[in-house]
């Protein structure tokens, strides 16, 4: 197979979009054709949260609502996100939910980048990595997973290696997307943020092992809320794919992102989950349509529109 | 129901011990008669590495095995820490055993912190807390959870939060065991050290919300290997319970984990994971025993003494 970076190249020039389509589902969100599903109390007609629901019922109501998305999505973008947590929150049905929406994205010729911001010391990190990479090679069959830096290099290093092996990826947390991660991320150590100093060491892995397309199979988020920080490390991180959430819901425009990508529009994709999945409900999209997917549909065409105008991903329709 | 602190300082008394066993199952080190349940190719006889065997037969192994550990350890020790990365990584069936042992935990008495290091932003951060935290109110039902700092205090909050509302607890990464944590822990930011100011904010919210034992429900993870840095924290953190792994296998001992702990005997949990339930394998009492649950008993007692001989805790046996 070939390397994560290649496939995810390959998938990006397919569709001529970065766009990136988190699968976040919320009980309380959903179109009410699967809350009906959700809830044995009352069809769904008495209640918007999740609290009183039966846990089954919903991690049902997830995986019928995010293979809906993913028929509408899957012609359109190169991959999807699932965010592990609101699979988690309903127990180990939610769990089996998100192996059944993850097998469904693949069917579909999508890559699935599983964003669990995972991470442990060594021989745990090993446990989460087996589980987790290798599209064909593993339990969960990720493509790719989102890990967290705090304990360090030895930590990220068997991720690297079990992705490395089984032609998967990871995008490890450099600067993220929400205020409270300035607290630590910029703290300044010897002049430098310590999210540079998170970016140099990921950017070092890859200076010494990437595709011929120049990206190695280690990544990078760095959230579209900070968009000088992004600029700024696109140029001292030639060699890595960024995943850049914070599009959309939380405040980033095309523009905001348009450092992200290099001159032939490669080298990031640009996440955006509420504002695609539940676009019926949330934004500029909200209560336009009879039916539900087709305001789904139409802010995913929005954003690939968006991003293909004010950023460079626009060069990839040239080819 | 009374606070995490609360009822962790109640498990620690009623025990007279601040051992905490880890549950994480692997298949290669599980005693024979579990690898019989594991593998449908060769009944455990042909292979040592879960490589090739049904993931679903191993998370039956994996939970039937984690019953008979804690059936030795109840009477013993006030709770364990199941390593959810073991679990996840033979997928949702994993998840399910999990779900299984957490309640067998609680059935036999014992307080379960889950080890996921899990964190994310704000609104998601808020699906794992609501999944996780709460012994009787979450889907999980877990006492306690450890949790990653990297994104900053707005994603550490929502599970702050969501503990208070429900009696549990969360356990934040600060000073890890491993020789890596050193690449971001131990930068130094103003004269101090990363996991300083980490440990500084913990502190923070401890020192305005804490139980009538002097302590609150926001502990820290410090690893037993930096024995020095153990002690300054503890002084620098007097209203925050340690969760302490690197007891055992990973080389701290009973005089390294001293300074984890107050004049009581109280503050502290020193983790022990493969040193107690991987006994007949690996460690002082492997092959020393004719049947395996005999060295589990057997190294449990042995850190029990040791920590009551050469730490504060042993002041809990005067009471």
């Amino acid at each position: 197979m070939p390397s994560f970076s290649e496939r995810l190249e390959a998938a990006i020039k397919a569709k001529k979009t970065p766009v990136l389509v988190g699968l976040d589902p919320r009980y309380d969100l959903l179109p009410d054709e699967f809350k009906s599903i959700g809830c044995s109390c009352c069809n769904g007609t008495q209640h918007e949260t999740g609290d009183y629901v039966n846990p089954e019922k919903v991690a049902t109501a997830f995986g019928q609502f995010c293979y809906r998305i993913i028929d509408i999505v899957a012609p359109l973008v190169p991959a999807v996100k699932p965010q592990m947590a609101f699979f988690e929150q309903y127990g180990s049905m939610g769990m089996f939910a998100l192996e059944n929406v993850i097998q469904y994205a693949r069917r579909k010729g999508l890559l699935v980048i599983l964003d669990g911001k995972r991470n442990d010391i060594g021989s745990t990190a090993e446990a989460y990595a087996d589980g987790l990479l290798g599209a064909n090679s593993s339990v969960w069959g990720g493509d790719a997973l989102t890990v967290s830096p705090y304990l360090g290099d030895d930590s990220i290093e068997p991720f690297a290696q079990v992705a490395r092996e089984r032609d998967a990826g990871i995008f490890v947390l450099v600067k993220t997307s929400n205020k409270g991660g300035a607290m630590l991320q910029d703290l300044v150590v010897d002049g430098k943020p310590v999210y540079h100093h998170v970016a140099g060491y990921v950017e070092s892995r890859n200076a010494s092992d990437f595709a011929p397309n120049g990206y190695g199979s280690i990544g990078a988020v760095v959230g579209a809320t900070w968009p000088e920080q992004l600029a700024e490390l696109r140029h001292s991180m030639p060699h890595t794919w960024f995943l850049v959430p914070g599009y959309g819901s939380q405040g980033g425009s095309a523009h905001d992102v348009a450092g992200a990508f290099d001159a032939n529009g490669l080298g990031a994709l640009v996440n955006n989950s509420r504002g695609i999945i539940f676009a019926h409900k949330t934004g500029p999209f909200a209560d336009k349509f009879d039916r539900w997917e087709d305001a789904v549909l139409a802010a995913t065409e929005d954003m690939i529109a968006r991003l293909a105008a004010d950023t460079p991903a626009g060069n990839l329709r040239l080819r």
